[in-house]
């Protein structure tokens, strides 16, 4: 009678009068760490192991048994073990039945096996109820109290209730469960804690083809140009005065690239008169790593101004200007003061200064916890109002920069131009896309779209393609 | 027996034996999203429709039946018309009865009704339990993955077992249920997510009037008079000169209105010897917006920092210096080195550093992620001591900055002190105030007041007078 | 029947038919602040105070009786009362038999009693449930309805379901339970809101240290010397030169103080043959507070920063270039270009600006939100990998900032080196540490070991020892 309650109302499992019982197969690492932690939070422990005897290191209270004899002790077992060495527990199909069992592997490589380790267990044990938990935590994190660590466990499986009582563990571990539906998302929960920033790596590939790319053409123009046709030695350029140029450049071109594939995106919908038709694969992805590509922008946006900021503390520079003084001097020669050239210069300074100022009011708003705060017509606000205005900014900097030289030929240097000219290029289309785009009759058309309108009525879409528009609703917003 | 039980305590209802069905009225963009994001997190779903036929793009797996016999199918029904749809449903009174509807809808404009659409949905079906969520995220939100887009869901009803039911059902979607309490919310969560950043737009207009009003007092006196007494073209200072001068005096005049409304606060207490009684509703309003104020005055710190940092790069600055020198150098004169000047800038610079860098550390305390890892007394000691400590450096940093010139007859022009003379008034009245607040004698009485003694004994109070007491807690901490 | 049910599952409690009624002990602020609180949740209030008469602030709808009457009314009761008064529940413990009683109370100093309020409380009424909660939570945070408030609510308790019970109240109060464990944590619990950041400690009083002996250092060197040796008054660099010495000093020496816990406790695990063994308590609380003397080490390097970009705007500078110009135009000499110079110059001044820029992100990465958001492998490679980097970075800046002068002898100034030439020490002795440990024979053996390998077995260990161990898992990965 008491039995029947307990198995059916989990959240009183854990009552004073009775301790819960957790087994735990397998005594490595990890299984010790979850075990002690588990016994400070109240709960018994027992451990399954194929060698009671040998177990030395375990904490003090929790028993070993026969991995049948521990099975039994408890509704709900957790699996330390590797999924190589899953297969003794087919022998243990009957006492196993009806019971939680929680997978916490992890696999060395991402995709390592055809199903995920959760599955598969699912497999062996038919009877059994598979809950994966547990496998983003490290053991440390377990231990350590800190607020600050990563507590977040992801959880998944087919049965609610199995899936409820793990939950109701993590919580009582003082961390947070986050249910991630069936045992289908059990693959990507076990490649989670394998994946090395994967968001990143296209901005990042990107971002060093750019810096490669206009550091030789910057090289070509600065320092060979010049020893070749002078015989100047100018390598030092390569620490300081070249990477100023490199970085404004991959910063002001990455910024242009989050705003393009939203552009793009708006011109496919108006061509094909509907929202409900799913964007290539490449716009796709281009449109979830927008943020990365974001923050990359800004942080080479921070080096520029860095770099900028130390220009008058340099030798170069200070040796350029002591010698142009002395000259003038002993010249007795005065230059004019040049007001249209003191706007330029100001100008072009302080359209950097507040566009600099809005990219990182940008990533301020981007950290998690601020963009927890704002809500989604806040959001909305920022990041494309702002965004848009930012772009604006650093794109008036460069034009003001280039000032009266821009495309004069004097600065072409073996037919190449001043790469701060080509670095202009994708910003402006994107700027002048978006203008037209939100001229008022193509502005209205698209709005309509956007709310569901179609040109052409489409039959029947299927789930997927459903799901797959959820990014034109991304591409609306920002 | 198992179903009775089951009915009674939510939790084990979605259990793996029986899913869970959700019905779901209309089939617009957002109900479909949801009913997506439900359909993979495991429920079944069935749509309501006028026209059950024409949906042709709802998610695999749903289906679509007459309004009625959608709602027979399941205890918990989704609203997704607009509210001037509703009318339809009190036809259905009767199927409705003692189920749950949950109000997703939002208006476009903020108190567009006089009672919120909750409020209304629950007069027009009033056997039902009405429970308000949803209306804060977005479709996108519903089914992108990302970890850091605004998951929080507002939750509000007078019955909590339906309250409860839906936040279980937030929380299985993995997004973060909040309890707001009863239907009277509704209101407030309504009009959340129609807000534009609203303790906000003090702050924003307060630094928009003292931008204008202080830029052209710099330019009366640095632009006009110079024009106007020598013919003289100083334009150009509008682009950095003047917004350098303008930007600090904006952060010191804000940063002082963070303090003094604390400090207007205790004069009240003392004055009226109790803290037990409200404060003006404009005091209340003040000190609820001190954060955002605090951190509009950190962003014109930052640029006051960049534009100070940029000051040897512009072309006016060299040309001075270049002509200066040369101008000597050929006169052979030399300055004599003054070591008080050189204290007075060295002791100036190096107070607005320090002043800027405790006022960064107060901007990083106060994000949410980092404000929560504190306890009570160190985000005090952090926003009053350290608070503090930032105002003083940043007033003496504009006291030295004005050295020896202070207040000085010469610097006078048609009547104007420099502007730097009029942002120190502000500043100054606080501090000094505050000395005489931490005055032993004036901090005893003060602290007896807050810790609730009382000078004369009020009779009395309702509940919505100690409601707003709570600001005066506030005011005892900051 | 329904009575009993609702005993057992907390979760159906408060449904609409019947509100729960809460019982507070002690009419104080805090005490009514709760009551108002909850009764805008939707709870009744009831209190229970000495003389019920007296009470005239407590919010509206709230009740006042007896103690022991309200005690009836009520299986909850939080207990609003100091603990020198809690006397005169041992006359109640016959109506308190199998009731809930919340501790919420706090102490005026750490460790004030031998045992925790609640652990005392629990003796007093042997009969009822305590469980510790609330005493996290100021009275103002609960009235506010700021979402960035600290919300967070410890709880722990013997009785899991009381413990439950409560950790539903605060829910329901929109803050977040944290449970702690059994009440053999209120200790910690109750000595939390009185610390002030305990781990930073460590890091200042080091910082500070190192700061004041720097100082003096360079004081000696810089402004006691010259005035010694030819009077010169150099008083005045105190306030910038000096500080910009002694500021990047602190800042290499604390970041390498961050790994080189690490490296010390990789040479005793290689030493000792196996991971299972605890290390010396200086060394666990080395390595705990590690992130702080990282993020100290930020600021000091952020000080750095702009106390050297400030340096052309300086008097004194500005004076030297002008003088040392006219003095040189006036003998018609010039200085020829030195490339070596300009190299030196500007890779000085790169390697400084690339590791401080690696340097921030290794502190945003530590903010909490964003550490939330990165699983443990990413987590591994920002903090170790970068942070490498970053060390390698700011050694080898100083190490070119030496440039020719490093240890030549007429940088000698009463024997005393170059302070830089100090700071170095602590870093190179890191990084040779650890290249001699990334050689592949050691590597492996490490490896090996924190496998859990060892080179003796060594028997039965017991809890405390295993709890120790997680320290060493964080140094395998930082």
């Amino acid at each position: 009678m008491e039995k029947t309650s307990t198995d059916a109302f989990p959240f009183t499992m854990n009552s004073s009068e009775k301790q819960e019982t957790v087994c735990i197969f397998g005594t490595g690492d990890f299984g010790r760490s979850l075990a002690l932690k588990m016994l400070q939070c109240g709960y018994s422990i027992v451990f399954g192991s194929r060698n009671p005897q040998k177990s030395s290191l375990l904490p003090n209270g929790a028993e070993v048994f026969s991995y049948s004899e521990a099975a039994r002790k408890s509704d709900i077992i957790i699996i330390a073990v590797h999924r190589e060495h899953y297969g003794f527990l087919t022998e243990l199909t009957e006492v196993l039945k009806g019971k939680t069992l929680v997978d916490i592997s992890n696999n060395l490589k991402i995709n390592q096996y055809p199903e995920s380790n959760a599955e598969y267990l699912a497999q062996l044990v038919p009877g059994a109820h598979v809950v994966k938990a547990f496998n983003t935590i490290s053991a440390w994190a377990l231990q350590s109290g800190a607020l600050d660590a990563n507590r977040q466990v992801f959880v998944c499986g087919n049965d609610s209730k199995a899936k409820q009582r793990v939950m109701d563990i993590v919580r009582t571990l003082g961390l947070t469960p986050l249910d991630q539906g069936s045992l289908m998302a059990a693959k990507e929960i076990e490649n989670y804690p394998l994946q090395l920033f994967p968001m990143w790596k296209f901005p990042f590939y990107l971002s060093a083809f750019l810096c490669v790319f206009f550091f030789f053409y910057c090289v070509v123009r600065d320092v060979i140009y010049p020893y070749v046709n002078g015989g100047k030695d100018s390598t030092f350029r390569m620490a300081i005065s070249i990477p100023n140029r490199v970085f404004p450049i991959a910063a002001l071109t990455l910024l242009a690239l989050v705003y393009l594939p939203g552009v793009i995106a708006a011109i496919l919908q108006l061509y094909r008169g509907t929202k409900y038709r799913r964007f290539p694969d490449w716009l796709d992805h281009w449109m979830l790593c927008r943020k990365q590509l974001g923050l990359v922008a800004l942080g080479f946006a921070s080096l520029h101004v860095l770099y900028t900021l130390v220009i008058p503390i340099r030798y170069y520079v200070r040796w350029t200007m002591k010698n142009r003084t002395i000259t003038q001097a002993t010249a007795k020669r005065e230059d004019p003061f040049s007001t249209s050239t003191a706007w330029l210069s100001d100008s072009y300074v302080a359209l950097g200064i507040l566009g600099f100022f809005l990219f990182v009011l940008l990533g301020i708003t981007s950290l998690p916890s601020v963009s927890n705060t704002v809500n989604w017509r806040e959001f909305r606000f920022v990041q494309s109002k702002l965004g848009y205005l930012t772009l604006i900014l650093c794109t008036a900097h460069t034009m003001v920069y280039g000032g009266k030289r821009f495309l004069s030929p004097s600065s072409l240097i073996w037919y190449l131009p001043s790469a701060y000219v080509i670095a202009l290029i994708i910003p402006c289309i994107v700027l002048v896309i978006k203008f037209v785009l939100v001229l008022p009759c193509i502005d209205r058309t698209l709005t309509r779209i956007r709310q569901g309108w179609e040109r052409n009525a489409k039959p029947t879409l299927n789930g997927e393609r459903y799901l797959k528009q959820s990014s034109v609703h991304l591409d609306s917003e920002l």
